[in-house]
């Protein structure tokens, strides 16, 4: 399997050259010099064309900063930790709408007044997952702090009581749950715990519990991955109900792998790379013009999204992620096949030769939609986690000899 | 000038036509004749896909049915007064979320059930429209009253005090106005002062109000129309500020033309014509694939809305209206040519020959991106709408002979 090697050794060089690219796209431009956090609103060389400040986005860059240099030499640099420590004193500051309440911006301005928030979870996950893995760098325990009781904020909103997230309760709203809520309950826990006794035990039922859920979300006798169902695991009627986003559930498949490998549960492992890497990527994957299509109806009716057979770059910076690691668990060469496909037109088409970074956003036809390369919803992270697990995953494999642990 | 007659009359009789095909839809597919209201989730063929009830187009669709039963002959039916009626009754029980507060649902069950509110005057708005044309045509006092209540709770919102939408005070938030604010206010006054003196005299100032912050979104020196501005009328800073919607602001243009003509202003009509025909029809036409593009930002940067270079059936169907209006109000041929401009690129992109109605959204190359013939913003209205006014104004224009009135 020489040729196989080499294959994954070229693969590794050309994610590992990318990494650094995208890397020095963000140091180059998305800096705040003056207030700290990050512009993320960058067009096609970097411009800043708005400088509002989405605290997703935020708390993701600060993440991807502190993760990249705690677990890569090359990229423990100075800079790299002022910035996300700029960026972490930013979020402590301004956050938070209405200290000490916990509810978090969705936008905030540029010097940190709040512009908008939403009646969700996910401004507090992503400030949560910056500020532990800022704690892990820094040892500064304010961090860590701050990222405990939000969890803990989190976890109160998702299972007792969501009123403080400020939606009104409606009698024709149904008792629903969006896979996203599990999967990122499930993403702080695999954070948070990461060599940590306590957390990990304090988070062991609920993690069990976040599995068991998205495992509700294979609907119709296990052939469709539905975005949305009912509290109690039902499929919910019209297209709420229908909706699927088969990037989204090829993303929770490495959350799960990673779940089963932590469990040792092959059996479930199996179960994964059927339901959530291979179904999703068989029913999503545009045969005729390539790429991953962002919204599905189960029944084959037309999605209402405008944007439903549009190529987004998270998909498949999610898709690599998901196919090399059940590769890398399992063995399967059609896993690691399908991961070669979505990395070549991904390459192929998200990258951008010219300024650096991927364009996030193309037609079905894989025409470049939206010349931006970050905006209210991209910044710097779905890209960099994927080419830096991708590195780490193609490094492991090499190393560990011609044929992956998990061989079967 | 027989060759332009001949070509008016062309015109009337593809777009009289057009109309009774396009109601013909609705009448076959829309109605619930369990609980009473419309269906407007409607595949290609009209196929139920969803049976949620919005809001805005449960409004609409009662308005354009009592229209259309009002002012055309052909339209006047039972089945389409019996079918308002039932959609006005469906409204009136249900619309609000928690009477006798005004606040109404953004979109309901089928069975009534509100599942989401809207922190805007919209749902509110389409509300309005809908009782008082349904009073128009049935006179039961129930609904004007109805109208004129929801009519001064929203000006209340606008004007006074919107605590009532439910949005949160924001430091970060500037205070800014959506053109769809006075426009909407414009449109409402019009629906309710149409031959009411009372009403009229009433509305007087705000309708000048409306006209003035209208006329406010023209920036940049006269050169361009921007979408939002702040509350003293100035540009805001980022996207939002640079942000542009031109069908928004062509739509705009035939508000402005009717109020220009009830003042009798000429000056003010040439003004609109130059600002809100003209101006963002230049800039929003896409020279190389046709149509109008759905959002531009007036710097050139790539605006960061997935579907901003599609074409959406809406824009159209206003721009139709406001040059044909403007044709006929100043005699300009210029218009009227670019009336026939966008109606060929309608009729051959928009139009479905095989299962009528017309699709709503497209790429930018003109391909049907979403197969959809209504869903949870396109239902009976802007299509009807345009078809019905295009129809009268040609009409008009070919009943008083060869020159408009207005002509230079």
């Amino acid at each position: 399997m020489e040729k196989e090697r080499e294959a994954l050794q070229t693969w590794k060089e050309r994610i590992a050259k990318e990494l650094d690219s995208v890397v020095a796209f963000w140091l180059k431009h998305s800096h705040d010099r003056e207030h700290g956090g990050f512009f993320t609103c960058l067009g096609r060389n970097g411009q800043v064309y708005d400088d509002l400040k989405y605290v997703w986005l935020q708390g993701r860059q600060v993440w991807m900063y502190c993760r990249l240099y705690r677990n890569f030499e090359r990229f423990r640099r100075p800079e790299i930790l002022d910035a996300a420590k700029a960026g972490g004193e930013f979020l402590l500051r301004f956050a938070r709408v209405a200290p000490p309440a916990k509810k978090c911006a969705f936008v905030l301005t540029r010097d940190g007044r709040p512009m908008k928030v939403q009646r969700t979870i996910f401004s507090e996950c992503f400030y949560t997952i910056g500020m532990n893995e800022l704690w892990r760098v820094t040892k500064d325990a304010r961090y860590q702090n701050e990222a405990v009781e939000m969890m803990d904020q989190i976890i109160r909103w998702v299972r007792e009581d969501p009123a403080g997230l400020g939606r009104p309760q409606l009698s024709g709203a149904p008792a629903s749950e969006s896979m996203a809520v599990p999967m990122m309950l499930m993403n702080l826990m695999d954070q948070l715990s990461e060599e940590d006794e306590a957390m990990t035990k304090k988070y062991a039922e609920l993690s069990d519990w976040c599995a068991q859920r998205i495992l509700k979300h294979v609907q119709r006798d296990g052939k469709a991955v539905l975005e949305n169902i009912s509290d109690d695991g039902k499929e919910l009627p019209g297209c709420l109900g229908r909706h699927q986003n088969p990037g989204h559930a090829i993303e929770a498949g490495w959350f799960m792998l990673q779940y089963a490998r932590k469990k040792g549960d092959t059996k479930l492992r199996a179960q994964v790379i059927d339901k959530f890497l291979l179904l999703p990527f068989r029913s999503g994957w545009d045969t005729e013009h390539g790429g991953l299509l962002y919204f599905q109806d189960v029944d084959g009716f037309c999605p209402t999204q405008l944007e439903w057979d549009m190529k987004l770059w998270w998909p498949h910076s999610e898709a690599m992620i998901s196919f090399l690691m059940g590769y890398s668990d399992s063995g399967d060469p059609a896993l690691l096949q399908i991961f070669k496909q979505v990395a070549e037109y991904t390459f192929k088409h998200f990258h951008d030769p010219e300024y650096g970074e991927w364009f996030g956003y193309l037609t079905r036809e894989g025409k470049v939609a939206l010349t931006i390369k970050g905006g209210p919803f991209k910044g710097c992270f779905h890209v960099p986690r994927s080419l830096a697990m991708c590195e780490q995953l193609l490094g492991a494999l090499l190393q560990r000899g011609s044929a992956p642990a998990g061989s079967k």
